[in-house]
């Protein structure tokens, strides 16, 4: 029979008992996921920090896309949990506190399909029951989070206004330059955070404008905003975790309906910044309060 | 990075992918398990049973115990799952028409514990939900289960009785050997299938009688019945799927409180049967019986 | 707009309020019901007994059985919540710790339906939940259930015997006088309580069976153990918390096919008991002592 | 033992059956609740237009406040459902088809509850499962339920534009009145459904602005934006489905800190428009279709 070792991409699993339940807490982060190297790295600064912020917890990570987790698989031969592999597999190793931290942007159908997950898993009652299973929300919950998350994303801007964000409104030229981010979008009633997000960025920046590739606000609506606004140049970033695929060719990519072309197109000077949110650590800070806040003060487990 | 296989006893996992759904069925079939080489061979007969009734229906297995499971671990480097990441993995390989079999023997607390897990993945909805996720009952489950067991045990009484169980009447010789079959008994509420069990095998045979390791009716229970029925001789068999620890040391063992030993401290000539019911083939078709049941008419996928 | 009072049997009910939390717990006792009056004294002797032994607690009844619901309805005017509308309203008291009692003699059908409810009450989290949902098992759950059930029916065989049960092996005439008591019986798995407790029975007595109106052991069983008892007299109990429709007509009734006839015609002297179980206190105690243990100890809310 | 009628403020309950299931579907419409007479009249006309759309199907409403439940019960003797108890009814009545439909404006907190109660109902396998239980979204689910309230709510605007919605463009007059409608507002994080009416209303109409009691936009920010507008004078609306408390006193009332003081307080001419989006019938066609769209097309029972 054939050796047998389950390697996730972030370390090989340690063991497989139950029968002493570990006294260590664990942390299941779960994203939709990303199969470029690149993009990786956002994620790798989010698991370095919840490393850094709970050292004496085991970190995990789950994909939620199929598409991306066969592909590593194919390409690197590395098996990545989905968020019911990596529940059933902590709780087969016996860690009986557990917490799912979404790393989602908005609470959206992949937040409510986590939500069923950790809900059929707190059902359990008996030998495999969890003792503990908390769910961390997504980055845009309460109106603080979109506070904190237009404060953190201010250290983005700072090379356009040459300021930090106190001083942004002095050091500004509007004329000069207006920031795009591009959220994802979607279908899903969740999709206003991204217009509440909007008005708040709005609210803080000169010329931060946010759309979406596949909900509202439309590249259309941010264009005639950015167009209103007179700026000559777009600076466009990333409103997603990692800079993966949309980023890469729906934002920066050289095809003619790439954001990218568009606003040149339409005569801007467009740059980009390909980083996803997870490596801008202010950002992340707001996940780990999340899971502190699902764990209970004062959020250790 | 490592390069990752998980590999069960059963054969190395093909995919990981739910993009396209599995048009295959898969059953699950649920033991507490062994670690006895010779008791996992009534394992495998139940499987190959649910090969050729179910020729177009992926086949697993998984087992309970995680003393078992990290035995076989350690010693064979082989991952066995339990139901839940047995699960897990099926719903990640696309198979969205599962049915779990459990591989007990009454409807104890390790059934309830499976139903607790199905109910939970049940509930799961969204993308990571089975469409059809049936539960397959223990062996003994209604009356026509129990009358059903008694005569498929006919075949092991045969060395007995000279003859087939319809002949058994005129065939026996009372006063020589009695069967005495070992159940395992729990604390849990469905102990009571051993005494309905043993009332039924009384009413059928002459001189057959069932006790259990932990629950009622007890080994004094038995002997004292054995005693009152003349019979010299005692036959020893497990009452159990596979003949594991329990058939292994605390009926055939040597030492002084296994059923051996008392029941030659009483007198008794006695000789052991070392097959799990799991190999008895006519046992086997009722839990193919329950899983078919449980998918409903015509217990096909 | 007509006025509106909700009124169960057991009193009407108090507010419709969630506002503050009411500091006493509650139990639901659940039961298949009755409709005859004289049955219905024994559930009014399990709920004295209830209130006695827990009084700071609101004890309240329901009856699952729609059809004996519906007639009490017609025939009284009055309202009998089953566990689904009892546990609503309840929960709409503002009871946040409250017990389900299940008045049934097997984990049966029934009692499996009772998880499911609980299961589903429990599963709702927010503003609806209960802070502790617990859930008592009917009375034949361990071993110790069996042998409790067993001493406590000795008070009722007392006239058989004359004399209590420590003293039945010397006093008992076993030519004379055989108990025969009859449980419901079902085509559930936990049928098989009724050979456990048979089993039991005749363990401790001298001539004291047990048969099922619809499962196993069958009247003819019973039938035959009586005839070679060597009894001549039959002595009828309902094996069940109420003697309702099935103690009255299936068992003493004087149509052909009842248990009363039948032994009558089988040559036998027939009295019937027709009390419930729920009128021995000593059974009743069983049924508490399994409310207490849900709740743990020391079994007050 | 008195007399029992369970009464609903939207007539009485017909029966207590599930011996037989019922043919019809049924409709538990879910809001919060209203005490005031004058508000409860665009319940009613919700509850009417179901009635005409859904002609073979039981109407039922709900109201989650214990607040306003307890108010209505001592005050008119009536008692009004919360969606357990609802469920819990028609579960009891032999429904066996039943649409749960939201009544709230977004999907928050009251809606998840509402989420959760509906799955605990669904995870009730046995005799009191339901055979269907769907679940209808809230007003503001996806972007084309934003567009339909916008253009719905244009109705509204014609005593402003004088002109109907097609025509505002021309007709406006923007110097002279801005429409502010006051939603409800939540810590939720749906809250953000609110940035994304206000900022399509902003697209579709001149000076038309939304903000919240309880969350944001805040009245400040809309406050800031009237001022900006140019208009000199504001009409209040309601964004909510009833003209209750919320809109009688923290929107019209004459207290200091009600919006309509604070608006006269900063020199605007202020009128108030009293009615709830309930008795727009566009509105409320909308909910309709949330309904049909649960139960599959073609949204019948």
């Amino acid at each position: 029979m054939a050796i047998s070792t389950i390697v996730s991409p972030y370390g090989e699993v340690k063991r497989s008992v139950r029968e002493e339940e570990e006294e260590e807490g664990a942390v299941l982060l779960v994203a939709f996921g990303t199969s470029y190297p690149e993009a990786q790295a956002a994620f790798d600064d989010v698991e370095d920090l919840y490393k850094k912020e709970l050292p004496n917890t085991e970190i995990r990570m789950a994909f939620t896309s199929d598409f991306i987790r066969q592909k590593i698989r194919k390409r690197d031969d590395v098996f990545v949990d989905n968020p019911v592999t990596g529940l059933a597999r902590l709780n087969d190793e016996g860690y009986v506190n557990v917490a799912v931290q979404s790393l989602h942007v908005i609470p959206g159908e992949e937040y409510h399909d986590l939500m069923n997950i950790v809900g059929g898993f707190r059902s359990i009652a008996g030998k495999f029951s969890f003792r503990c299973l908390a769910l961390g929300t997504p980055l845009l919950t309460g109106i603080e989070d979109y506070q904190a998350v237009s404060v953190a994303l201010g250290s983005q801007f700072d090379w356009i206004t040459g300021a930090d964000r106190r001083a942004h409104e002095s050091a500004r030229d509007p004329g000069e330059t207006a920031v795009v981010l591009m959220g994802h979008g979607t279908g899903h009633f969740a999709n206003s955070a991204y217009s509440q997000m909007a008005n708040l960025l709005e609210k803080d920046y000169e010329n931060v404008f946010l759309g979406t590739v596949e909900g509202y606000p439309e590249l259309e609506d941010v264009l005639e905003r950015v167009k209103a606004s007179g700026a000559e140049r777009v600076r466009l970033m990333p409103f997603m975790v990692v800079a993966g695929d949309h980023a890469t060719n729906d934002m920066a990519g050289d095809e003619p309906d790439s954001w990218k072309s568009i606003f040149e197109q339409e005569g801007f000077e467009v740059e980009v910044y390909l980083r996803g949110m997870g490596s801008n650590e202010a950002v992340t800070q707001i996940f780990v309060a999340h899971t502190r806040a699902a764990l209970g003060e004062p959020g250790e487990f």
